[in-house]
């Protein structure tokens, strides 16, 4: 046998600065009134399935990025690597959690249900056993997740592999729907899926966001699609909450699609600007400098002009940036208006497939 | 005579939207405790002595950059381009006032006395009437600055144009430090500059660190060296008072020249830890988790272990991240110190020429 | 009289490193069969009409960002500034052009003839004498510019301060380019004007795009707007022959505008890629890697799949970058082919104002 | 069982569109004189050792980045995963070599053997069978890797975790090194190794410079470090015969180091400018735009002056970017010379520890 005691020091010693070696971003999207804003990657893979990653690099990018939740879903029935990664249904949870609890990354057991179309592919998070999922009946397996406390959601409904002609909403689903097996839908995944939005408005499904990542990890400077979770704790059971009671948004690229309870908050908890008094007059200008304290640059749109003064038609309020928007009085009543009120659309918050959240910009004037 | 009335309406609703043109960016340097951080730059130059650009420039690029406070510095002596541009030597300020106000860019009345060595370049700031410093005494133009109430300053001590061999303090400026006509000396422009280190730091004369812009500012993703002012209100008032009160940093790369006094608040304003025991034991390790919310990666070395634990030997709290600072138990007794402290030295925070700021982080450990 | 001596020394060597203190962009568009194509900015101001900069500010820019040739084309009639800044309108010219000599910026003498709606702004370039050209009537203005041999253009006819309800061509421009005196027009100016482009296709004006710079220039990792010209050489008679001629296209953002016969050449002068045979076959795939040397991230769409095989729908050419290009067969007669066509669209390529290039890739097969 | 059928089509028609997904980076280091410039990576692990990803990501990456060859070199002795990752030490490199044809990535079959100091960790590339090299006594191991036809290297001499006081050329290595079992020795890993460096030019060993890498390789918009090979041929021949004959250098950073008879040529092939006389007077300068086509910004330092002309103290030749170097007469006799010879140290290109390449710019001056 070959000594290798000096090596192995070496290498514990490695393990320990983990943490160490990397720097975490910080994500600049602000909690809202009553939650926190989590931000949630709930659907990504690694050698236990068909990705070509170890389970702790998952972690590891988390923490970097600046997540605070992750769930690792292997699929159960898809494992191209199975001849040389040996290993049950709940090994890469299993490695990922103690770099989870060292970094402080919540990590949510879960797992893919994968089928062909219909059902198509379903993540069940926050299992306890993903080995009792293998079975050959769907029904079955989606009972099981449910029985054992799962939210369980369709995954990217829009994919052509599976929906080449037309996105169809089947038995299947309506089945698990009714049957309290069907709870959030992909609304992003690699893209946006309209018929999962449309989906979610009507139906009240929890609106979800993911990378389904299979390969390491690229942002290039920008972040990964997520699943803003609001919720009342930054605890596994905080999420497991929300998730339930559909308080989630997506975000991606640059843009935030959700309910307009969620959005609206959002948005002006983004903003600081000054609350004194403008005393705008007619044939005056005066500018109003809000500062965005987010990571989103928010696309404005002029809905309805002022009364008594114009506004700028196009907008753009730059991420970590101060914005100076400008007002204009058109007629000499302004002079005596208590506060003017401005009507814009944020182009990249949306609300449905073609909905965009107008929001009021309320300035006082006198 | 041409009919220009439609034009000049044009041009004049283009003129308001100036400031709507651009967004600003945030320079993320923190307050620290009884004073505010202002950022200001107290020399440059237009068309109206050997500068490039009009005026208004100087405050645009202000405005975009983050700045509080600016001074245009225009030479008295040196004009190439009066053939051509026919004013006096108040005109750039008058020019460029209005769109600071508009900006609430603090713009400060200044000018450049401009002489061989000795005694070189001086900037005289807060003066009233520039014109009456066209004097050919050059003593005689320091004292109308002082008169005026200037704060003045000696420019680039270290350039090699006027001081090729050696960095020499001259007589000339033992006269004017002596007679209160010298208060301040650039430590940066262009390049940080040794001696004037040296002698802020013996005679007590104020920090300063400014561009000396003469073509349009280019800052390449990064910032202009700037005077980091700690005022008691962002207020021209505010700011003559800390200038002559010598409350002053020096922030150019990634590196700040300053007092302890004021490096080590800024220092800590600029991050965020948790408050919690850590309750270290040995042969076990501990992380704490640091946010930087400045702009400044700032490079920490060791300067003594602790009692009982090592510490990371290198680390870099990267500007905006947050990074993992793991301490590990090497004695029994460690476990129970009730706090654990660990020196470190602050490599780009500089004290003086071959001198860095050290500080004590205080983690409680029971 | 104040001794300056010393200090005009000091200056004199400053400007000799002019060149020196700044490096030099590449702009990597090819040239293409029989010309060189040359990039080029043909209307910018300075501080002698409504700009904010000194002339060699201008040629600076052009030395940073890669340019070949510029035209400084100060308005005649529009001189805010004049009450400080007192020369005539060959002022500019003659200030920026020994710097232009210096650093082999073509510098082409123009200017900018200023009137409201119609006919609006025109540009004339190549006259020899600016001053001539300050007439009341705009049609002996613009007589006199083609008298002096100059080529003249429309300026942003989309400018919707001139054109706020519809683009209109009027009575005036059609006067203009039936008498020899209007030649070109701005296809873009800060955005695309399609009204521009279908009447340069129409009526075979030659087509322009060009930055109307007013402050310092801003490109931000990016490149300014500009034309494009086809040149015999790199000489202002070889850019004058070229206007005259058409021979140009028009660059901005990551796209270009033009005739096909210029945009199709180059696209190919862009690529490299192997010219060995593919031999695909019924059910294999074939990789034809492409590398574009370009700055121009080339977008591509299929307009109409191969005979026997399958390309990718959407592909993008990434700038300085090899993309893999994939075939694959679909019937049994593929293998005998000589050539395999495939059919693209350059999204990023205009020929009209809804029409991109198509382009054929025959690539060798057997 | 599961019907997975409609699945797996999706997941084959995925796979064949693998490289399609990725575009290629270039990078930009020219050949020279007789041979072919490769840049390879000898050094980096995979789930199969004590990496985190699976062999095909080491392809993958190899292909954005622009490399030309790779070896994978899982360690032999360490494998951290094989509770879960069973296989034989030849699997890694078997996973990776499809995608590797695909891509027409070189692969060269490697593998490390693992020992504490003396002799560390040595990589044997070019290897037929690694599971031959599992042998308890480190000679034979050696021996048998060396039997087998390969190129042995001494990995990370400067590894502190093995030499932790001083680095050592121990016993083991005059052992190897005499029997033609070491080759080449690491001059970067991680960081610069200034003994590696010394006993390459003592001793004639070739310079390697890998990545070591483990996890997800990041490169954060520049290069990871690497091995540039001087080879006859783009072929896994050509790059063994130039790896024993000593025909590389090693590339990190923005430094290259290596012999002067391969840092010159490389040097020189990166730069263009233009051979016309420049006929240089006394008391003019003149100045010569030097095209750098290369990815490294080299930075230059005068070591002597010219006969009868002075030129810049310290220029960087930028990446991709023209640079004006200045020359300025100070002598009648400098109108007469055929040649202007001025001598710059690179100091970017290392030739020993506290060396670099000297070179001769000669310029035609009449």
């Amino acid at each position: 046998m070959i000594k290798r005691q000096a090596f192995f020091i070496v290498m514990l010693v490695l393990c320990s600065e983990l943490l160490s070696a990397q720097t975490r971003q910080i994500i600049n999207i602000p909690d809202i009134e009553g939650y926190q804003t989590l931000k949630c990657d709930f659907h990504m893979h690694t050698v236990f399935s068909d990705g070509t990653v170890w389970p702790t690099v998952r972690v590891e990018e988390a923490w970097k990025e600046g997540l605070d939740a992750i769930s690792i879903t292997d699929h159960i029935e898809y494992r191209p690597h199975s001849i040389d990664v040996v290993a049950d249904h709940n090994r890469s949870y299993d490695l990922a959690k103690p770099l989870a609890d060292q970094s402080e990354i919540l990590l949510i057991k879960g797992t893919e249900i994968t089928r062909g179309m219909p059902p198509g592919h379903l993540n069940a998070l926050f299992i306890t056993n993903a080995n009792l999922l293998e079975l050959e009946d769907v029904r079955a397996a989606v009972k099981e997740a449910r029985d054992q406390g799962a939210f369980i959601m369709w995954n990217h409904p829009c994919w052509d592999a599976q929906q080449p002609d037309s996105v169809v909403w089947w038995d299947d689903h309506s089945y698990f729907f009714e049957n309290d097996m069907l709870h959030g839908i992909e609304v992003y995944n690699w893209e946006f899926c309209p018929e999962a939005m449309d989906w979610a408005n009507e139906k009240n499904l929890t609106m979800m966001g993911n990378s389904d990542v299979h390969d390491p990890m690229e942002v290039n400077g920008g972040h990964r699609p997520m699943t803003l979770v609001f919720a009342k704790s930054r605890t596994i059971g905080g999420i497991k909450e929300a998730l339930f009671d559909g308080r989630t948004a997506v975000y991606y690229d640059n843009t935030i699609a959700g309910r307009s309870e969620f959005l609206e908050p959002l948005f002006f908890e983004s903003l600081d600007f000054s609350k004194s008094p403008l005393r705008l007059k007619n044939k005056e200008s005066r500018v109003i400098k809000i500062t965005n304290n987010s990571d989103v640059d928010y696309e404005l749109e002029l809905v309805q002009p002022g009364v008594g003064f114009d506004a700028q038609e196009n907008i753009t309020l730059k991420a970590h940036h101060v914005t100076a928007l400008s007002l204009t009085g058109n007629s000499d009543e302004v002079a005596n208006a208590a506060n003017l009120n401005v009507y814009y659309r944020i182009k990249n918050m949306l609300t449905g497939v073609d909905e965009s959240l107008v929001i009021t910009f309320t300035f006082r004037n006198n």
